[in-house]
């Protein structure tokens, strides 16, 4: 017997030992991915592929039933057809195995009345047996600290930032995506069609765990309202939670039902319980993965008052327009940077403003990067947007040694700034294969140094309006 | 005297040869740059660098002053400071030189009186010379088909899509990216403060222009607001023109006012300008580059009926979403494609839909690509999207080899349809090196083959909706 009962959901994401039912000696299946994912992230405890077929998977010696496992089990990871499901349920009551995680599908989401009808056989049989369930027609489980994921070839650094997602190629792609934009993920639960753990309790939990700092969902549909709202709000009571809610429009609710028979319900009703709950709303993957960004890298801005440095006039008029467009005030330079400025260049002190035009600075001594530097210590910004503007340094000689040097330069008045600030490079589109290196390479560098970098000024401008106060 | 009068913008845009008054040795200034980037580029014409203390600049012989040239010119390129403008323009008089580029900034853009009364006095004196002015405070002229550009390192090869921009790092940006999304400019111009070419002129000129086909603009803010909607009109009447206008926030409009001394307008008033000019209006630069992408890469949809596939059920619900966003439809599956799916699957004919959600499809022998070919040719559908999908392969051994092929079929499926489908591959965002390389490398051939490629399905149901009949 597990030493936690099944309502603590740490033997889910940390299993002390796992068995895979279907497990596959074909590589081309998910029945050979989950045990191999667990033989790649190097889980320390003891796995159990099940299959009367063969000897082992990989290179886990293999057991015909559940019943044949010599130790004791936390969570059981199930592949295989649906029908075969209750029996397992039944034989997980029999071990007193305390989590089960159904990869298998074909049930409710289909739509099929007997589909459904297992699928209520299914939970009516785990409930008797206190059995708990993830699933069905999920993913499961990535948890890098505790050495699994549902794919091999996920991250294998781990952090503070949790997410549950009803979708699990969603979820993989949330994962691979966030991951190259500096989100360390922790605890990571696709949940499927929800049958037994909701995202409401799972939530709850997430509210009090340790290793989460911030929480992501990608949710299609509740069944339980009631209880999403409650757990929803015990964890934005303590952490930031942000919310994208899908099948807004009536065309993704029915495509929601095909997929995980979720019940989509009113968009307008979801977006004021969500502020009710102290959420933060999030209406595409992009933004979801904004906000992440935003609230694990960033520090929450006290106030709405931007400081904007950086790229050419056209950008300076774009980001004024971005700010602006999220409610962000631009306020001018204080006295005491103008001043400054004047000392330095004259004929600037009273051209120059916020958001700095690096253009107007050449030639002058000053920078973009000194700009923001002085703005961000002068109390009169709460928080700031630098914009790299790295076409510019393409086009000069020695372009990656003075690009290499604004962001070194950049990386440190970062460092220094009492005020949060959000880095903008890219788009990401180049043309020339030059170029995507150098600019991959110094993205890289700055997210590596733990900076919160955004491809346009919009979406920087988007995250810091949504986590800064009203 | 060159055979075209000064109306006619050809010469600006295909000079037959080319003084630059402010040629420099130092390799590290405009100056340098623009006689570099004709070299580079191939011009096949004389180029003329003016610098009365060089023998030669970027391998051209140098003259002392404009009338020591020995050939007739049809372009001017000016870098030398202010105060020397003038006398430029008098001796583009003398020597019957009909355009004039002054790169030359810190005029009225400076907010600065002397400044500004100097650009009045430059006005006046070319109007009484007869020379026409691109800028002050502008990059100039980037037409690969006439081999020149305002900065070397820009893309060779040429196109369709032309490019009006009042912000020189826009244009740049625009160039740089649109050309990585596919796009293939051809006449481009910064014309920054504007003073005597304006973007209504050079609209109306386009709209003539038989080399271009797209037009794209950048704009802070319009002079002559009478003559501008004039030239648009006349453009949007002949080919699609996607304006993005710059400084619709008040914070905006003082950026734009110190950068190209632009009056930007009121926002509304704008956006019923354009509207009723027929214009399609961008309010971002990825807006922009969407729009553009749309309208030179794909035929203009015949209605809004929308065939949406790939990816797994979490993609089918946000692309459902993207397109009800965009008030595009989603037509059910038509009964002669339900019934071609129910010979190949009968579990999957009552179960799938549009959007077609890939991950049912397993095992049964159809692919997204095939679902989308059998939409594309029922007539039942005005356009599609095709979500590549591509986290799925990346977990899937032989990654690489399947989702090149996915990618082939995907090429063919689109090169046969009756109607315009957008690709979705991306966001652009990877952790690992190998998956970049393969992403980037299939998403350049995709764009190699002509596609319209979009990083996200939100994207590619914006671009067609606004390019779709209302």
């Amino acid at each position: 017997m597990p030493a936690h009962g099944p309502d603590d959901l740490d033997r889910l994401f940390s299993p002390r030992a796992v068995a895979v039912v279907g497990a596959s000696t074909n590589v081309d299946s998910p029945g050979h991915d989950y045990v191999r994912a667990l033989r790649e992230f190097g889980f320390a405890g003891d796995v159990y592929p099940i299959n009367p077929r063969a000897d082992e998977v990989a290179a886990y010696r293999a057991y015909p039933t559940l019943g044949d496992v010599p130790g004791a089990v936390d969570l059981v990871i199930c592949c295989i057809p649906a029908n075969g499901v209750p029996d397992v349920v039944d034989a997980c009551g029999e071990a007193g195995i305390p989590f089960l995680h159904l990869f298998t599908g074909r049930l409710s989401e289909t739509g099929d009345a007997e589909a459904t009808a297992l699928e209520a056989t299914i939970e009516g049989r785990a409930k008797a047996r206190g059995v708990r369930i993830l699933g069905p027609n999920g993913m499961g489980v990535y948890h890098p600290a505790g050495r699994i994921a549902f794919r091999p070839d996920l991250p294998r650094t781990a952090g503070g930032v949790a997410f549950l997602s009803q979708s699990g190629n969603n979820a993989v792609e949330v994962v691979i995506r966030g991951a190259a934009r500096g989100l360390r993920f922790g605890k990571v639960a696709n949940y499927g069609n929800g049958l037994d753990l909701t995202p409401g309790e799972l939530l709850a939990w997430l509210a009090a765990d340790p290793e989460t700092a911030v929480i992501g969902a990608y949710v299609e549909g509740v069944a339980d309202g009631r209880g999403f709202y409650e757990g929803l709000r015990r964890a934005a009571l303590r952490k930031p939670v942000v919310i994208q809610k899908a099948g807004r429009s009536a065309e993704g609710a029915g495509a929601a039902a095909s997929h995980t028979a979720a019940l989509a319900g009113e968009a307008a009703i979801w977006s004021g319980m969500l502020r009710q709950a102290g959420a933060i709303e999030a209406r595409s993957q992009e933004q979801l993965l904004d906000l992440l960004v935003g609230a694990s890298l960033l520090a929450r801005p006290q106030g709405r008052r931007a400081a904007v440095a950086g790229g050419g006039g056209g950008r300076s008029v774009q980001s004024a327009d971005a700010c602006a467009g999220q409610g962000l005030a631009l306020p001018p330079l204080p006295a005491d940077v103008r001043e400054r400025v004047g000392g330095r260049a004259p004929a600037l002190a009273d051209w120059i403003r916020n958001p700095v035009d690096q253009s107007i600075l050449a030639g002058s001594g000053l920078s973009a990067n000194g700009m923001l530097a002085m703005m961000a210590g002068s109390g009169a910004y709460d928080l700031g947007i630098a914009n790299v503007g790295e076409e510019w340094f393409l086009g000069r000689p020695e372009a990656e040694g003075r690009l290499r040097h604004a962001c070194r330069r950049l990386r440190e008045a970062v460092a220094e700034s009492p005020i949060p600030i959000a880095v903008v490079l890219g788009a990401t589109e180049m043309p020339f294969d030059w170029q995507r290196t150098l600019i991959d390479s110094v993205r890289d560098e700055l997210i590596e140094s733990g900076l919160a970098v955004f491809p346009t000024v919009e979406r920087a401008a988007f995250a810091l309006g949504r986590l800064a106060p009203r």
